[in-house]
C-alpha cells in the first residue's frame, strides 16, 4: 500500500500502486473540483505534489513553469509512491463554503413581498400542507371504551370534520403512552388531503404548535440553497447555502449521471447531496438558531429532474439517453427517515414535480414563484444556473423547454470559472484606452475567478473594445500585456495579474473558454426563439423577461443582449427575480393552496423538445457569433457596435 | 459469571449470582413453559438440578420424592453456583413442535366448502386484496416522452380504469431497470382502493402471475396455525402450525401484557410471535412446497387484541386496565419488511380488526367464516380457546363479550394439562365399577398430558361417576388408589399411572385444577346468559349454537353441557366449526369483497363489557358449580344425575 498525504488538511490514506490521485481524493473526502469529472478537458483539478512523484503527463492546462514547480491535474496522475499533495485553497474551499445569509436583505424582502403579493391577489391562503392542532381528546370511561386511535379520529372528525383518518404503525405505536402522557391532550402533525382525509404523520403529548417550522430547499447542480421558515408565523428565520458537494463528480448532470452508472456511484452521489450538503446546511441553521431538528415537521425540495433523482436515490442514467425518459415526474410525499434528511425523522417531504428529463421540479417551482400562471400578458422566464430552461406562457398556456447550457452560467469549465460568491469578479469594464479592466468583485474580496455575469461583462466589453471579433477570437493585433498566446496560438485576455492581488495564479480568459460560453449562449438563444416561433410568435410579442438563477442579481441585461444571449427587446421589459426555485419551494410550504397551484401548473406545461425541431440546430449555428450572424435581429446592437 | 449448562440441550450460558433460573433459561433460548410467568402458582417450570446446588425453596408443586431427587421450579431458584440443569423433554418440546398438517383432510375440505357457499350465496367473488397483473408498457419515443411512472399510471387507466395510481418510493427506484429488463413487459402487483384508485407495491419483469401466492395466518394466545393460498387457482396448498413461542413468557394475556412492560419485554414479545413461531410456520411451509418467500405477496392475519398488539409491537398494558383500551382497533395495511414477517419484505399485510379489548380480529374473522352475519336466524358463537369469547346474533344484529375464563380450555394452569396436539388425552370414559378410565388419546401416542375436551370429559365422568360432588371436590370416601390426598389434603385422580406408559410422572387431576376448570366453565356459561338476556332474550331463541377454537373437534357437547359450560339447548343445534379464525383469514385473504363484509362486521358488533352489569358476577357464582347451583336451568342434566 502507498501513502498519501494531502495538505493543508494534513489527511493522510492509503491507496494501491497506479491508483488514480482525483478518485484516492474523493475516497479521503478532499474536496477537488472536477467539472469534466476527470476527463483530463477543463483543467480545473490542478495540485501541487510537494513530496515524491507521480505518473503523469503535461497537459494544455499546465504552464512549464507550473509543471517544473510540481503542478499536476489529479485526473491525470497515477499514484506510483508516497507522496504528499498540495490541494490549492481555492480548490478546497470556495465552491463548498457554506455561507448563512441574511434573509433581512432587501433582495429577499421584495421577493417575499411578491410571493405574498401572489397569494393574495389569488386568493389563496398562507396554510402548509402540514396542520399542527393540539386538541383535548375526551377521556375514555367504561361506557365508552373505544380504541385511542379511533377516539382520536372520532375527535378529529367531529371538530374539524375529517371524515376518513389514517396513519401509519409507527404512529399508532406511539398513541397509548402519548396520549396519557399528557393527559390526553396532544398535538397532531397531520397532511389533509383530497375528500375529507387526513394523514397524522406525529403526536406529541401537550401543547407544541408553537414549535412548528418547515424546510425550503433548492438544490442547483452547482449550489444549494435553504431558508427555515416559521409556520406557525409565516416568517423567513433563517437562510443559508453552499456548493453541491456531488461537484466533485462532475460539474453538470451529464457528468454526474454518468458517475451514478459506475459502481457505488448513485450511492455517493446521493450521500453527496443528503448528507455532505443538505444535511450541514441544516445544521448551520439549526446552530444559528437554537432550534431543534425534531421541530421542523416540513420540508419543500426543489431541483432539475437529475438531482431530484439523485436525491430520491433514483437511477437515473435513462435521462441522457434518448428517448430521454425520467424514472418519474410527480413522486410521492416521503417520510424524512427514508431520505436521511436531519429533520423531524417522521416528518413528510414533498418534492417539486419535474416536467420531462432536463426540466425540473426547480423550474415548475419558479413558474409558481414568478405567477405566471396568473399573468393576463406573454412572460418569457428564462432559468441561468447550470444549463438553460426557458418557459412561456401566460395565465391560459405553458411551454417549456431546455437547452443544453452546460455549467458555463455559473462559471463551470471555464477555466477561471466560478460561481457567484465571495470573490468572484462579476462585473469589468474594459477602458477603451490602456484596455486595462475595471473589477468588480463579490464582497470586495480579493479575486479569485470570474462568474456568470462576470463573463458577459467581460465578453461584451471585448467585443466593443474589439479585443475579439464577432466569432470570439482575439484580436492578434493589439499590443497589450494583457493579451497573450500559447505554443499554440491560443489566445488569452489578462484580467488580473498575479502579482497585483498578490494571488495564485493570473485570472484569464482564453480563446477556448470564450468558445465555450458563445455556445452555451447561444444554445438559450436559439431555444427561445425555437420555442417562441414554435407558437408561430415573435419577439414582439413578449411582455415581460424574467431572468432567475444562478447567473446573479448583477447580470447585466444590456450586455447579454449585446452579446447575442436574451433577444433584443425592450430592457425595460426584463427583471432578474432571483432564486425564483427556492421562493417556488417556500410558497409551496407555506400555502397548501400554493402546491396545488404547482402541481397544476406542471401538468398544464407543454414540453417541447428542441432536438425534434428541425430548424433548432439551424438557429444554434446562427447564434454561435456574437451577437448572431443575423445583425439585423438585434438591431439595438447593430447600432452601437457599428456594424 | 457463574456457568449453567442445560441438558439434554447441551446449551451452556453464564449469569450473575442469584440470577432466576427461568430468566437464565430465556435468555439462552431454552423453552420451559411457565404459564403463570413466573409467579410461583402455576407449577409447570419444574427442571431438575442434576449438578451443583441452587437457592430454592419446596412449593405444593414439588413432592418431596420430587425435591429429594433435584426437582425445583426454574421461577423459584436462584443460580448461586455452576449448575448443570436437565429440563424434562415434555416441557421442551411438546408446547413448540411444529406440525406441517395435510390440508385434504376432511374437517378442512367441509370448511372450506362451507365458506365457498357463504361466497357464492351471497354473490360475492373470490379475488383477492391484493392483485397481479401482466401488462405491455407501450414503449417511449422522442414524441411521447412522459416518465416511466406516468406511462404506467396512463396504461393502468387505460386498460382498467384507474384514476390515480399511487406508489412507494422504493417502487419507483425499481422501476427504469424492471421496466427495459423486461423490454416494457412488466407484472405490477398493487392493492386496489376505494374511488378507481390503485397502489403499486411491486413490479416485476416479465409474466409472474403464476406465483401468486397469500397467506392466512391465525395466532392465537397458546397455538398459531397458518396456510399457504395459491391465489392464482384459489387453493390452500400448504397447511402448518405450531405453539405460540410467546408461552414462554406466560401462558395467557394477562401474563403476557404484564410481561411487555419489563425491561424490553415488548421487544421479546414481538419477537417470540415473529421470529420464533410464525417465521418458522412460513419456512417450513416453503420448504414443504419448494416455493420462494418473495412469491408470497399477501396475508392476512387475525389474533385476539393482545396479540395483535404484540405483532405490531404496540404497548398494550392500557388493555388490561381499567377502562380497558386497545391504542387501536383497526390497523393500517402494513409492509412486511416492517413486521419482519418473511414473505415478499414489499407485500402488504392486512391484520383483522379488533372490536374491543378482549374481543379481538380472530373474533371478527370468525364471525365472518361463521356466516352469522347473513343468517336469518340467531346464531350463538362461542370461541373456545385461551379465553372465550361470544358473539350472538343474525344478519340484523351481532352483540358480543369476553369472560376471563383463562387458559383452561387449552390446557393450560392444569397441572397435566397441554393443547390438543399428540399425546394429549382428549377422551375419557371412567368405568363405574373399578373408576379405572379409558384413555382417548390423538395420535395414539403416549399420554402427555390433557387438553381442554379432555378435562370436560373427565370433570363430567368424575362427576357422573360421584368422585367428585357438584362443587368439584372429591369424595373422600372412596377407596381407590386412584384416588389420593397430599400433606395438605388436597385430593387428586390419577388418569395415567407413570408405570403403566412409560411416562415420567403420573397424569392426575387435582382438586385445584378442578377448581381451576370450573370457574373458566362458568366464565363462559356466565358470559353466554348475560349476553342473551341483555337482549331481553332467552335460550329458547337461539336457533344456533357453533363452538370454534382450540378446544379442539373432539369437544363432548353432552358432557359441556352436563358440567354446565353450555347452556342447555337441544345438543342438534350444536355444532363444531373447528378454527374460524384461520378460515376468515382465508376469506379475507381471497376475497376482497369478504374482506369488506369482515370490516363490516367489526363495525357493526357491539361490544357489551360484562363487568358493569351488575348481574353477571351473580350469574358466575352461581355458575361456579356443577352444573350450577340453579339445577332448573339445566333440565337434562337434572334427569341423567337423578337429582
Amino acid at each position: 500500500m502507498i501513502k498519501v498525504k494531502f495538505m493543508p488538511q494534513n489527511i493522510e490514506v492509503v491507496c494501491k500502486y497506479k491508483d488514480n490521485l482525483l478518485e484516492v481524493a474523493r475516497k479521503a473526502n478532499i474536496f477537488i473540483d472536477a467539472p469534466c469529472n476527470g476527463n483530463v478537458s477543463c483543467g480545473k483539478c490542478k495540485v501541487k505534489i510537494i513530496n515524491g512523484r507521480v505518473d503523469t503527463k503535461k497537459t494544455t492546462h499546465i504552464t512549464d513553469e507550473e509543471f517544473d514547480s510540481g503542478y499536476v491535474l489529479a485526473c491525470n496522475s497515477k499514484v506510483i509512491e508516497d507522496i504528499q499533495v498540495e490541494v490549492p485553497s481555492k480548490l478546497s474551499s470556495s465552491m463548498n463554503k457554506m455561507k448563512i445569509e441574511d434573509s433581512s436583505s432587501d433582495v429577499y424582502k421584495k421577493l417575499l413581498e411578491n410571493c405574498k403579493q401572489l397569494i393574495s391577489k389569488n386568493h389563496m391562503e398562507f396554510k402548509s400542507y402540514v396542520r399542527k392542532n393540539y386538541v383535548t381528546i375526551e377521556l375514555p370511561n367504561l361506557d365508552d371504551n373505544i380504541s385511542d386511535f379511533d377516539r382520536i379520529k372520532r375527535h378529529l372528525r367531529n371538530t374539524f370534520g375529517y371524515e376518513k383518518v389514517t396513519c401509519k404503525i409507527e404512529t399508532i405505536r406511539k398513541i397509548p403512552n402519548i396520549l396519557r402522557e399528557g393527559n390526553f391532550n396532544v398535538t397532531i402533525t397531520h397532511i389533509p388531503k383530497a375528500g375529507n382525509t387526513t394523514n397524522i404523520v406525529n403526536i406529541e403529548s401537550g401543547d407544541t404548535t408553537d414549535k412548528f417550522y418547515g424546510v425550503a430547499l433548492d438544490i442547483g447542480t452547482t449550489s444549494v440553497a435553504a431558508c427555515i421558515v416559521d409556520l406557525y408565523k409565516g416568517k423567513i428565520v433563517a437562510k443559508a447555502s453552499s456548493g453541491n458537494a456531488q461537484i466533485k463528480y462532475g460539474a453538470d448532470v451529464i457528468n454526474r449521471i454518468i458517475y451514478s452508472t459506475k459502481k457505488d456511484g448513485l450511492e455517493k452521489l446521493n450521500k453527496a447531496i443528503v448528507h455532505e450538503t443538505i444535511n450541514p446546511i441544516l445544521e448551520s441553521m439549526y446552530n444559528e438558531l437554537g432550534i431543534d431538528k425534531n421541530d421542523i415537521t416540513a420540508l419543500v425540495a426543489g431541483g432539475n429532474t437529475t438531482m431530484t433523482h439523485l436525491l430520491l436515490n433514483v437511477y437515473p442514467d435513462y435521462l441522457r439517453m434518448e428517448p430521454y425518459i425520467p424514472a418519474f415526474s410527480k413522486s410521492p410525499y416521503i417520510q424524512a427517515k427514508e431520505l436521511e434528511i436531519e429533520i423531524n425523522s417522521d416528518a413528510y417531504i414533498y418534492i417539486t414535480p419535474c416536467v420531462a428529463s432536463y426540466v425540473g421540479g426547480d423550474i415548475t417551482a419558479g413558474v409558481l414563484s414568478s405567477g405566471i400562471w396568473s399573468s393576463d400578458e406573454n412572460v418569457l422566464f428564462i432559468d441561468l444556473g447550470t444549463n438553460g430552461e426557458i418557459v412561456f406562457g401566460n395565465k391560459d398556456y405553458l411551454m417549456t423547454c431546455a437547452c443544453s447550457a452546460g455549467p458555463a452560467f455559473e462559471g463551470g469549465e471555464i477555466s477561471c470559472g466560478m460561481r457567484a460568491s465571495s470573490g468572484a469578479i462579476e462585473k469589468i469594464r474594459i477602458d477603451k484606452d490602456t484596455l486595462n479592466p475595471t473589477l468588480g468583485i463579490i464582497s470586495n474580496d480579493k479575486p479569485q475567478g470570474i462568474c456568470g455575469s462576470g463573463i458577459i461583462d467581460l465578453i461584451a466589453e471585448m467585443l466593443v473594445n474589439n479585443i475579439i471579433d464577432r466569432r470570439g477570437k482575439i484580436n492578434e493585433n493589439i499590443n497589450s500585456n494583457r493579451i497573450r498566446f500559447d505554443e499554440n496560438e491560443i489566445g488569452e485576455y489578462v484580467l488580473a495579474f498575479k502579482e497585483d492581488y498578490n494571488i495564485e495564479r493570473d485570472i484569464t480568459i482564453t480563446e477556448v473558454d470564450i468558445d465555450s460560453f458563445i455556445r452555451a449562449k447561444g444554445a438559450v438563444y436559439s431555444g427561445i426563439i425555437t420555442l417562441v416561433e414554435s407558437l408561430g410568435m415573435d419577439f414582439d410579442m413578449i411582455d415581460k423577461v424574467l431572468i432567475a438563477g444562478g447567473i446573479g442579481s448583477s447580470l447585466n441585461i444590456e450586455k447579454s443582449i449585446l452579446i447575442g444571449m436574451l433577444p433584443d427587446v425592450d430592457k425595460n421589459k426584463y427583471s432578474y427575480i432571483g432564486n425564483s426555485s427556492l421562493m417556488g419551494c417556500y410558497l409551496a410550504l407555506t400555502s397548501e393552496d400554493a402546491r396545488c397551484k404547482l402541481e397544476e401548473c406542471s401538468d398544464s406545461m407543454t414540453y417541447v423538445e428542441l432536438s425534434v425541431y428541425p430548424s433548432y440546430m439551424d438557429e444554434f449555428i446562427s447564434a454561435c457569433f456574437l451577437p448572431h450572424t443575423d445583425i439585423e435581429k438585434f438591431p439595438s446592437v447593430k447600432a452601437s457596435l457599428g456594424c
